[in-house]
């Protein structure tokens, strides 16, 4: 691929710039800001300089040597091989991009968007190329934090998402799809949930706002770095997943009830499809295995929170 | 203190003797499961030795030296400075528990429960020494993760709970006040919100499980592993969390609707509580240099688990 266009410089595109030229890849970054390349430069070499413990091989001065700051748009799309947008989120601005960035990049190129709120058929669906439109809402910032979630339109070829989700697989991303469009797409949805709980426990006077952060920081936080939330249900019950739904179905049931569900979460169908997902990755002997490679993840983890030691409020309130 | 008792040599009784020997204390583990003395001491010092990180300058023999194992109820609580209870969930065998502990245990002697369901109130409420009954509900398992859940009856004494507590610090525990009790106290509620719309999401046939648990632990547990989530989005707006709450309260306040719910989840008494919160351990002039901190142990904890490796499924399938 020749290059890859960044589109905005904003704390998403110079991640993106990050994450791109660490694998090695040309970037433009495309800021319409007069002047702003200098800080622009200095910001990414900042943050890849934080982040080098990820690929130490790659040394801040090569990346920065593979990336280049544009004030026009023609110039920074052409002959590029891949688009990604990370603009402010605003459809007016987002919808004359679009039509923009059709027009001048190279007609394979596909053209990702970073918005974390619209889908892409809500400003690309007017446009000729819009088979090549597709959204990518990385976590933030993406140089950090690898997954990302591809939301096609229906209009979206299956070409598109293909050298999408390749892409964001060969640069060291982790791309997960979801399946239709919808407000919060998945991520937010997840974060949405856990804080909205947490909010409900701190207005109702259960529990102050530092010890609540402290179950999950001082808690979960440390088994999810490692594995996912229904990988961590799997290693809680002897036999699994199914086993564990079983025995503690009825507490997400109730639960769910208690804030205004109607119909119960935890159906059969849901068992077969967790279980089904589960076994088919592992089978049931292989989870002491799995418990004890947790384990001495989460005591390495510990050690390193003391070895990196916690934040210090500067004593002087400034 | 003489020493610490445990009652229950199951998963979290033994993880909770590692927690206590570790710290120094003697512990002695009443199991009634006879010949059970061996296995018990045998799981215990595998674990140790698998959570050796955390503390390197305690040995495994050191630690072992300090935990005995007891047939015997009286003779496990005889002088013993502190009872922490970790049978199964039955409250029956609580009930029965409990009333023997009262009467065998020293009467200035604390005891404390591990039942992840109850509230102490449904099993020590009518015993005579019910003021120094309370729960102490782990993370599991506790010598890996250290948060603890402190969950007062209303006759439980403010001595208990100060003697709970300062004992889960001393020891290097983290403890959390729920301040009434209910069922899932708040950890279990925490975790049942995130699964809760998990499930729902596969259900929808919007995502797959395995791509959904790749959302947390490629994404918000590499941040959760370092900080709380009202920490985390106390970071992701220039004013901090109620900067946040502005621009993006709606979105939570829209997901909760969509569940069911029937009032708003973001109110002014709620953002007034965060925002006190935040900002008396943080002034938002400090913001920019936690954000730092945060993104250097996130580049440390991938490059930790690239060292350490992904898990491997045995390739025969045994």
């Amino acid at each position: 691929m020749a290059h890859i266009t960044v589109i905005g410089g904003g704390i998403i595109g110079r991640s993106w710039a990050v994450v791109f030229a660490r694998a090695g890849v040309a970037v433009r970054i495309l800021s319409r800001r007069k002047g702003a390349k200098a800080s622009i430069l200095d910001d990414i070499a900042g943050a890849a300089q934080r982040a080098q413990a990820i690929k130490p091989e790659v040394s801040v001065e090569s990346l920065l040597s593979r990336i280049s700051v544009h004030e026009d748009l023609g110039e920074a799309v052409s002959q590029s091989g891949f688009v990604m947008e990370a603009v402010e989120e605003d459809l007016a601005i987002k919808t004359a991009l679009f039509r923009d960035l059709d027009h001048y990049a190279p007609p394979d190129a596909v053209i990702a968007s970073s918005t974390s709120s619209f889908g892409i058929s809500r400003f690309a669906g007017e446009i000729l190329g819009r088979h090549r439109c597709i959204v990518a809402h990385p976590a933030a910032p993406p140089h950090l934090i690898p997954v990302v979630e591809i939301v096609p339109a229906p209009f979206t070829s299956l070409e598109t998402v293909e050298i999408v989700y390749e892409l964001m697989q060969a640069i060291g991303q982790s791309p997960v799809m979801v399946k239709r469009e919808q407000p919060g797409f998945v991520m937010n949805r997840l974060q949405g949930a856990l804080l909205t709980e947490m909010f409900r426990v701190i207005e109702d006077g259960l529990m102050s706002p530092e010890d609540i952060d402290r179950l999950i920081s001082d808690g979960f936080g440390l088994r999810w770095a490692f594995l996912g939330p229904l990988e961590g249900i799997d290693l809680n019950a002897p036999g699994g997943i199914a086993d564990y739904l079983k025995r503690y179905g009825f507490m997400f049931n109730d639960l769910a009830n208690e804030r205004g569900a109607t119909a119960p979460v935890v159906t059969q169908k849901l068992v077969g499809l967790l279980h089904d997902s589960m076994r088919s990755a592992l089978p049931v002997s292989d989870l002491p295995r799995k418990l004890a490679w947790r384990d001495e993840r989460m005591a390495q983890l510990r050690a390193l929170r003391v070895k990196l030691g916690p934040f210090e409020a500067d004593p002087d309130g400034h």
